[in-house]
This record gives structure tokens, C-alpha cells and sequence, in this order.
């Protein structure tokens, strides 16, 4: 069995890299350089025409989108290691969590950023980003009623759901949302955090 | 067992309601009027604070976001009917190919609506529409490359990533992308769509 994972610090690929690091499954690290336009080479374009990070290469069969990776992870390394649910329903509640973040959680914050300055001038609309914040916001409320009474998003345990959507609230807190004003998510992100394969992950 | 399931036509439930007819599994249908907000009352909310279709009841256990319908109707009810990949790369793939229609493509062809009727007139931008339409253009492309010498998306057989996608491609081509730009995916999306189950649910 081999695995190659390619990810850049501070990416989207980072909650997979807190997976590997949670999972201990021996896996082999590239350190990608975005700004040297690394995901655009014909080499990286063959195994991820998204050309994108993260990219996960098991077995030589290569697999993008980090929640596909999460999801392809937890099901073949997290059920036995108890940080992903066996088939059923509270797996169904992990893809529904997994993919809530990406689809929509995700949507929300990126459109808030429509006026930041990493948008280039012609395209920047604060109303838009307005609108946004105003989706993310309602959408931080829904995770932080979700999270009243629980220790972890689904079931008894840690798992690779916490693991996304714990590295996913590390970003949104670092856009200028004040997770503070959601204190169960504020509670349970910091929860997350102090586990040891975070600290690992972030040292990227 | 038991399956409810919650849709509005010409949604994104479209492509959970094409799904079940494939999988023929019994399921008590519940159409829902956006018009009369019938995502927004509280008994609703109960089940998808998210506010949205499609929602899968299962078991008493609601499960919302159509990807992770999918994978979850596909892991439960797919594999044995060859619907859905069994676990392992090729259902990786599956996870993957379905990810990336709601993430990349769909955020794409969601920016190029940006100045269409549909958007309020403060927050039309011609130019954020320009590069969503670009974006989504050449990930059509790459799914034009990908079924290249394939018959359906993932493996040997028709599954429910081809649901997913062809389904999505049906919407995409209504909004205006001409998807004879893209032979292989045109000839592809005519292919799935000449499935009995497609006729059946798009007469939701």
C-alpha cells in the first residue's frame, strides 16, 4: 500500500493533513509551492486536472477534493481506529457534515471575502461580501445549536468530521469572524485543537 | 425501514430523486413549495435546519446536502444493485467526482449567474458573472477529457456519480452553456438521460 499526499501549508489541504497525522498511516508528504505555480505543471495537471491541492495518490490512483479524501480516509483507515463511523446512519450524518462545510459553510465565507483584498479591484462588491458574512454568520448559529449538549459533531468520538470542520473554523476565525460569538463552536474548535496531530499538521 | 424523502422539482433534490427511482427502493415522496416556504417552517427546521431541499429522512434520522444523500443512499442501497462502487479506489473516485460537481463546478457555474435575473440588481457584477462562466467552461472541459474513452464516469457501469452529474448537466445546459461545446459530455448526458428512471423523476 502506498500513499502520496500533496498539500501546500495553510491550504484547504490542511484538515486532510490533520487526518493523516489523527489516522498514523505511513504516507509520503510533497511539499507544494504554490506561488511556483507547482499544481499548474503538466506532471500535476496528469493526476489532478483541477490542479489544485490537496491531492491524495493511493496505490497510484489519484484523488482530489478534500472532502473526497476525508470521506476515501475514514472509510478505509478511520472505522477500525475509531475516528470515522462504520456504514450507517451516523456515517450518513458524517458525509452530511463533511459536505455541509464545503457546499455550504464554505460557499458563505468565500463570497464574504468579495471585497477582500486578495480579490482582484474590478471584482470586489462589499454587498456581496455583506451578504456573506451574513450567510456564514447564520450558518456558524446552525453549528454552534448543532454542538449544544455534544462533545463532538457526530456520535461519542472524535472523528475525521471534527477534524474538518475544527481546521475549517482555525481559517474562518483567521478571515475577522469572532468565533467567540459562537461559544460552543469557540469551546469545541479549541477542543479539537489541543489534540496533538493538529499541532502536528500545522507544522505542515 | 423506512425512507421519506423531500423535494421541490427542478431542485437540487433532482438528482437524490433520480437516484432513488435507479435504486427503486420504497421511499414516501413529501413535495415541498419554495413558493409557500415550506423549507422555512419551524417543523421543517427541525429536520434541516439548513432550511433547504433535498432532505432524506431515514429511519427517523434526517440527512440533508445531495451529495451526502448520495453516498449514503449509494454505500446503502447502490452496491449491491452495481450502482455504486464497492469501498475501496473506485468508490473513491465516486466520492470524488461527486464532491467536485458541488464544490468546483457548481461554485463556478453559481458565480456565472452572478448578473442573470435570478440575482438582485445591487449585487449584479457582469464581470464576477465573466469569470464564474470562464471557470466553469474549463472545468467542463475537464469533464469533457475525463470521459474520454469511457462510457460513464467512474468504472464500467452506470452509477449514481453519473446521476449526479449528468443531472447537473441537464441544469448547467438550461442556464445557458451550449454543451455541444463539450461532445463527450453532451453524448454522455443524452446517454443517462435515456434511462427510464430520469423520465420518471423529472416528473417529480
Amino acid at each position: 500500500m502506498s500513499l502520496v499526499f500533496h498539500y501546500a501549508p495553510w491550504s484547504s489541504a490542511t484538515t486532510c493533513l490533520w487526518a493523516l497525522e489523527e489516522l498514523g498511516v505511513p504516507c509520503e508528504k510533497v511539499k507544494v509551492d504554490l506561488a511556483k505555480k507547482q499544481t499548474q505543471t503538466p506532471e500535476f495537471l496528469a493526476m489532478n486536472p483541477n490542479g489544485k491541492v490537496p491531492l491524495l495518490v493511493h496505490d497510484g490512483v489519484p484523488i482530489f477534493e478534500s472532502v473526497a479524501i476525508l470521506c476515501h480516509l475514514g472509510e478505509t483507515f478511520g472505522v477500525q481506529k475509531k475516528l470515522f463511523p462504520e456504514p450507517g446512519l451516523q456515517r450518513a450524518q458524517a458525509f452530511q457534515w463533511l459536505v455541509w462545510m464545503n457546499v455550504s459553510l464554505g460557499a458563505a465565507v468565500y463570497k464574504s471575502m468579495q471585497d477582500s483584498e486578495n480579490t482582484p479591484a474590478e471584482l470586489r462588491s462589499p454587498k456581496l461580501a455583506a451578504v456573506g458574512r451574513g450567510e456564514a454568520e447564520k450558518l456558524l448559529g446552525m453549528l454552534d445549536a448543532h454542538l449544544e449538549g455534544k462533545t463532538w459533531m457526530v456520535g461519542d468520538g472524535f472523528t475525521l468530521v471534527d477534524v474538518h470542520l475544527a481546521g475549517a473554523a482555525v481559517w474562518i476565525g483567521g478571515l475577522g469572524f469572532d468565533l467567540k460569538t459562537w461559544p460552543r463552536v469557540d469551546a469545541w474548535a479549541k477542543r479539537c485543537q489541543d489534540r496533538p496531530a493538529f499541532s502536528a499538521a500545522m507544522k505542515g
